[in-house]
């Protein structure tokens, strides 16, 4: 889709996505590879507007069809103003967080289902990732890290229902698209998780 | 689709509804008629804090899909969170805005097409008004009364071309769904304007 790479993280909560980003980053930065890290669904003022309405813990009358919509706004705009400009420049973009985490998030676990979130996430044009990385922590491991967080969003609230249906979420996105996808068992040190991670994302770089 | 009744009113800036409105929410109080006035994007906190995020004058670099999806998810708050329950309770809905303002707005000024905001705004329901009452206003003359008006936001900074196809995407949204519509010239006083629209709304109530 462009001259850059655009490789994508996902996983449930506490997966260590963030951690492992921000050794990532290190590197790449020693390594003087042309990068941007972002997230989802803010890095830029608009999306970080829509990311406040979604997590704000006052909004519990949201409905999952809205909670939808605002991350495909917000996507949307990330996309275009960062993602896009920055893979055109040819330069590798880390991003914590895409389409994927809607079709387990809201697809899966809110029950709207997969094909009502491609189609407003693809209503006008289809952007995907060269590839994802997938850290693999099972619900029940990622509940016990969850309770040592000091602070909790509306989206950690939920119950441990929930996070089994997102974790089924990402399979079911996974099996339908699998080469796009490298799994990480997240269970490990970090140091082990991270390692991999770095060598799979400069593999890719170098091959590109 | 419910006890009660949805009437949206549509039309360009300047128009006149929000005046119309007002005068026609004092006769349904005088007359004891149950209803509730609320307002496209807002009137509901999430909704709120969307319109102020899409009305934002320093949110320029927002993309017309960005644009579409937030309309399109404040809606969405809204019909759930307080345009059906009103109905449910067998209310009269008065609504400055709906559907069709996405259509002329997003789907022909900013050139995204019809179907795709048909597509983003019904992935998951379809809910239409019972009757919209169309406030007919010619572009030269809304660009006229806009001139006359103090407070500016950004989607009044538009070309005059904009007007135009915001004008266009209207008739087409009308000659897709005639029966829905009520046409009312807006070009006329206030009080003629007016006491058409009050005239219709009170009729189709006692018929409904």
């Amino acid at each position: 889709m462009s001259k850059g790479l655009f490789i994508t993280f996902e996983g449930g909560e506490c997966s260590g996505k963030t951690s492992v980003i921000a050794t990532l980053c290190e590197i790449l930065k020693e390594k003087g590879i042309p990068f941007i890290s972002t997230r989802e669904p803010g890095g830029i003022k608009i999306g970080e507007e829509i990311r406040k309405i979604i997590l704000d813990v006052h909004n519990t009358a949201m409905t999952p069809e809205t909670e939808a919509l605002l991350y495909a706004a917000s996507r949307m705009q990330h996309l275009k103003e960062k993602i896009l400009p920055a893979l055109e420049e040819g330069k590798l973009v880390i991003c914590d967080r895409f389409l994927d985490s809607s079709i387990a998030y809201q697809g899966f676990a809110r029950n709207l289902g997969m094909e009502a979130i491609l189609k407003i996430n693809y209503f006008a044009q289809k952007h995907l990732p060269d590839h994802t990385i997938f850290i693999d922590v099972k619900p029940e491991e990622a509940l016990k890290r969850l309770k040592n967080r000091e602070k909790i969003d509306r989206l950690d609230l939920e119950e441990m229902s929930f996070h089994h249906k997102v974790y089924e979420g990402y399979l079911h996105a996974i099996q339908r698209n699998p080469d796009r996808y490298l799994i990480v068992d997240g269970e490990r040190s970090l140091e082990e998780v991270t390692q991999e991670c770095v060598f799979a994302v400069l593999n890719w770089w170098e091959g590109r």
